[in-house]
């Protein structure tokens, strides 16, 4: 039997301070308003407005739906958070929009509808047709779930239903979205609406992948090979699948939708395979800051232990964000702290680092090596932007840094338990289905003090599942003053009592500095470390480098590392702990201009400091590195 | 005035032993026969004595002609360097297959006259049109030039005639090659033809591109972007660059026609140009082994210090090829020491790394690192494979293994100069334009040895230009027993004396190993030393690694580095000096199936060997680093 605990929204968890609540913020603030403008200057809302015809500009593109889709998601979600009568106004004004470009069977896509009406469901490949639908669901079922507004959800569920005569069990076509999406928005319209089809249709499309004969094949007009299907995780049925392949953000939204209908049709296969991907992509294809996707080619994840750092290298923001959604559904279901501990490195870490300070600046790109010549491809700005061509990044920050209650907290309300994945400064209220309440407050500086408190305020018997992250080896946990645990962490402690008002749970997580080493097999770190506190990952930025960051060398045995909390006149957040250490200058002398030479190294002391990996291009272009090179004992033989 | 020097050629070089010699006789005895037999079973021959209809199987491909040209080529070298009666039969027949497919206005290409009849110069950015072309004319100079042969030269001259009436300054339209290559094709007809509009055409083609409006950009349906454009070195003029970009064996193929037309039109300007953008390729965008294209995407050269050595680089074996030409022209221009040392290292590293020493067997990329794990993207294989569906690296060593004299020595016939670039053992043998001979004996091992020995055959008034190599800090010259130069290398010595048979000529070229560090925008091979002796650099390879290669890491200081000579049973040449050295294995301790762990260094003493880079992966697959971790000393502080 499955778990089916639920995740947390900004209904039962209220963020109080800290770095997810400054996220949060910024999110309702400047991200919201500012991606709504670059739908209408780009033209996408307009192709709503007036539906495009052969002469006018801006031709809807595939994806366009998707974008505006995100938007509404964030815009809900927002909402939600903080009310504002003009965002509501314009929220139901896009919702308005969409649903009056609604066909008459159902069917409900901008491009299709006006640029190519004749080539519906031709070109399933490449079209984004039903990853559009897909997102307009989310945007439908957080509109409904959030703010209680039908509409949209009513209109995705007449797509939806038409979509179940076409495709799927009760449908009269093979079919196979080639980006997947659609499969975890049909599982949550399910949960809204409980109507099964909507999860058959999902299990269908989740299934049928990759089966023979290969729908993709047959779809396309030109011959597809093994590495093309790879890209759509479409080689081989993912029952089969042992390793997370292709395109990085498929990947892990496709990944989502196998983990709900697992867990939703209590297919233990199905979650089997999940974990082997899960463990395929975490032990051998992912970076330390839970970036996914090593190669700008195919945006896609390639093979084990192949993690560039520079040039070539991806780690999409979008990827990342997907893979802390998968981590969230694995955690849901397993309840096994290693998910948790994924999820939050992805979180803090890859992707906290795609979106700037001030909200409205993106990468596509999440580089862990900037150097001045660093060579770009595709999308990869060292430098983050407003906007790009193909703008899934931005869109979906918008729905994402307003919904981050997800990640906080779970509930099962058949058993009465709430666990505390993140520790964040919170409010949190919770009522179970037999109509208990759980209510406590969570305060302290997570993720970069290690003392937590958590105040309950209401009477009741639940358990509290606190995680012990996996990270650290030293937690203390008491209930009243007194210590109930005492050890290292790796899992969740139940503590289940009858709660008075007033009692206070105290957690301490020694937070200490950590060297991390990869993997010999990634040679791309050969001789290097990464440097991490608590769920933090480190890197040295040049503003903070009295040298070129390429030329430093660090030796833990004789950093003297030094926490410094950085007030608001640092340029970066009040309150961020960045680390101060010595370290050595290293540089060979070169007496010409040839790029290969011969010369004496010269070694010098420094001290610099590193700062949290997302916090990175936040004053302006620079250049960055997280993995560091270190010493190795020169010994006399 | 620029120097009007000519490079040897397989009639006045006779190589009589060490490695260009054995790669000679390899190419002669295996490269050539195995090409020509993968250009029957592949339809490439067929395409000619059947003429391609609708209906039958091997379309044409639109570079197939290039593939036969160049193995004719080598057909042509190879008989003129040891007869046979069978191939010059078969060599006869393909070209009267050849030119019996010429048409009558004297174009001459398989595809566009069987495949598509109608495009005929409508697509040539794509299309190859203009570069099957320039093989065909090298193909046809060589078999007029060493075997005196006039069938294929006549029909190429005829096509060419009807070049010259459609494009540049006596034809009718303007047209740049997609492909470059035609415009040293052209150069070397105009040197055998003494047609000017021959070199004029070359001229044009050279001058005309990039120049606005952008034949190109006119040319081709969708728009280009710059991007594209630079992929063709078509975004501005060569005239006004000052770097070398795009597609790398477009690039240095392009670069060769330039600097034959700065030679032969007295261009200052131009080969201004041609400095500047050699001196940016090798000091900011070669790899050690003088490989060059750092991108398998697009096969392209990105930017400076932009150079990564695993997965994603491409270094492919004809850019090493087409590199060397370039340098050879520079060095016939200009007689600078640097470009005949930057030849060499191409030559005897990445070039000779991309053929097995069966001669049967190709790398298109030539990696500088290769792990169990490496991603292979396109082409890329770590296995030599015996032939690509796109297979212009194994038909560029037919012609080149044929003929290596031409980077041995060169001529300049109005001052009676013998330039001896490569002091390997050869006969060279010379008639000047005055009729004066110049014949002297080369004997020693280099590169594996810096004793080299000229004993002069022949009596008259000539100077010798010897090479004093760049790379050699400690160079002792002398005639017949007498010391006529001591010092480090970089330029030639010239000895002009009236010779007499007997004289002797000793050079003593100090062959110290060297660790070679890369400047450090080179962030990939930070903390990183390659290790050369001579023009030849070295790599470690799994055969003679006691544990992983990723594990070893090398301290100059104490490595007890020996030169060991190989036997016959190592399976390499006989002859080649490895590396045997004292150096470490660093591993980090990981208990569990983390990527990224804290864990303690342990390092242990180990032997082993590095082998000639050129050399690895003749004894089965393997691993292989040319960049080796090096040790920095761990200071208090």
């Amino acid at each position: 039997m499955i778990s089916k605990k639920q995740c947390a929204d900004g209904r039962d968890v209220e963020l109080t301070s800290g770095v997810l609540k400054e996220r949060q913020e910024t999110g309702i603030g400047r991200t919201i308003a500012s991606t709504m403008k670059k739908c209408v200057e780009t033209g996408r809302l307009r192709s709503l407005e007036t539906p495009w015809q052969e002469g006018m500009p801006d031709k809807p593109h595939v994806y366009w739906d998707s974008d505006l889709a995100k938007v509404m998601e964030g815009m809900a979600a927002s909402l939600a958070l903080r009310p504002d009568a003009a965002l509501e106004k314009e929220y139901d004004r896009w919702v308005d929009l969409f649903v009056a470009s609604q066909q008459p069977d159902g069917y409900l896509n901008t491009h299709f509808t006006t640029v190519e009406p004749e080539k519906r469901f031709t070109n399933l490949l490449e079209a984004h047709e039903l990853y559009c639908c897909g997102h307009l669901i989310e945007a439908a079922v957080a509109g409904y779930t959030l703010l209680g507004k039908r509409k949209l959800l009513d209109a995705m569920c007449r797509y939806a239903d038409y979509l179940c005569t076409v495709f799927g069990p009760h449908g009269v076509r093979q079919g196979w979205p080639g980006h997947e999406e659609i499969e975890l928005a049909l599982v949550k319209l399910y949960r809204v609406t409980h109507k099964k089809r909507y999860l058959e249709l999902a299990a269908y499309f989740v299934n049928d992948r990759g089966t023979q004969p290969n729908f993709f094949v047959g779809e396309y007009p030109k011959p597809l090979s093994d590495e093309a299907l790879k890209h759509f995780q479409a080689l081989k049925p993912v029952r089969e699948e042992n390793e997370a392949v292709g395109h990085a953000v498929r990947a892990v939204y496709f990944y989502c939708g196998v983990a709900d209908v697992a867990n939703l049709t209590d297919d233990g296969e199905l979650l089997a395979s999940c974990r082997k991907i899960f463990d395929n992509l975490t032990q051998k294809r992912m970076y330390v800051t839970g970036g996914i996707g090593s190669s700008f080619h195919g945006e896609a994840i390639t093979s084990d232990y192949d993690l560039q750092n520079g040039s070539l290298m991806y780690a999409e923001s979008c990827a990342a964000m997907g893979f802390t959604f998968f981590c969230r559904r694995m955690l849901d279901i397993t309840c096994e702290e290693k998910y948790a501990s994924f999820m939050e490195r992805a979180l803090f870490n890859g992707v906290m680092s795609g979106i700037s300070l001030d909200g409205e600046h993106y990468f596509y790109t999440n580089y862990l090596e900037v150097d001045e010549n660093l060579h770009c491809y595709n999308a990869g700005s060292p430098v983050r932007k407003e906007w790009f061509d193909c703008s899934c990044c931005p869109t979906s920050f918008a729905r994402y840094l307003t919904q981050l209650a997800q990640f906080v907290a779970a509930f099962d309300d058949e058993r009465d338990h709430v666990y505390l994945h993140i520790p964040t400064a919170c409010k949190l209220h919770h009522a179970f289905a037999d109509g208990k309440t759980a209510e406590f407050e969570v305060s302290g500086s997570y993720p970069y003090d290690g003392n937590i408190k958590i105040d309950v305020r209401s009477a009741g018997e639940w358990t509290l599942d606190l995680r012990l992250p996996g990270w650290c080896d030293d937690v203390a946990v008491s209930v009243n003053g007194k210590e109930v645990y005492r050890g290292a962490g790796g899992n969740y402690l139940p503590l289940h009592r009858v709660w008075r008002q007033g009692d206070r749970v105290e957690m301490k997580l020694a937070l200490r500095i950590q060297f991390l080493h990869a993997d010999s097999r990634v040679t791309n770190d050969l001789g290097r470390i990464a440097i991490q506190r608590g769920p933090v990952v480190y890197c040295i930025e040049s503003p903070d480098a009295p040298c070129p960051v390429r030329e430093i060398v660090l030796d833990p045995e004789c950093a003297d590392m030094k926490e410094v909390i950085l007030d608001a006149g640092s340029g970066l957040p009040a309150g961020t702990v960045a680390l101060q250490f010595d370290a050595w200058r290293e540089t060979v002398k070169n007496d010409g201009d040839a790029l290969y030479f011969e010369g004496e190294t010269q070694i010098t002391p420094i001290r610099c400091t590193a700062i949290p990996y997302a916090l990175w291009q936040n004053r302006g272009p620079s250049q960055m590195a997280v993995w560091i090179r270190t010493m190795t004992e020169r010994k006399e033989r």
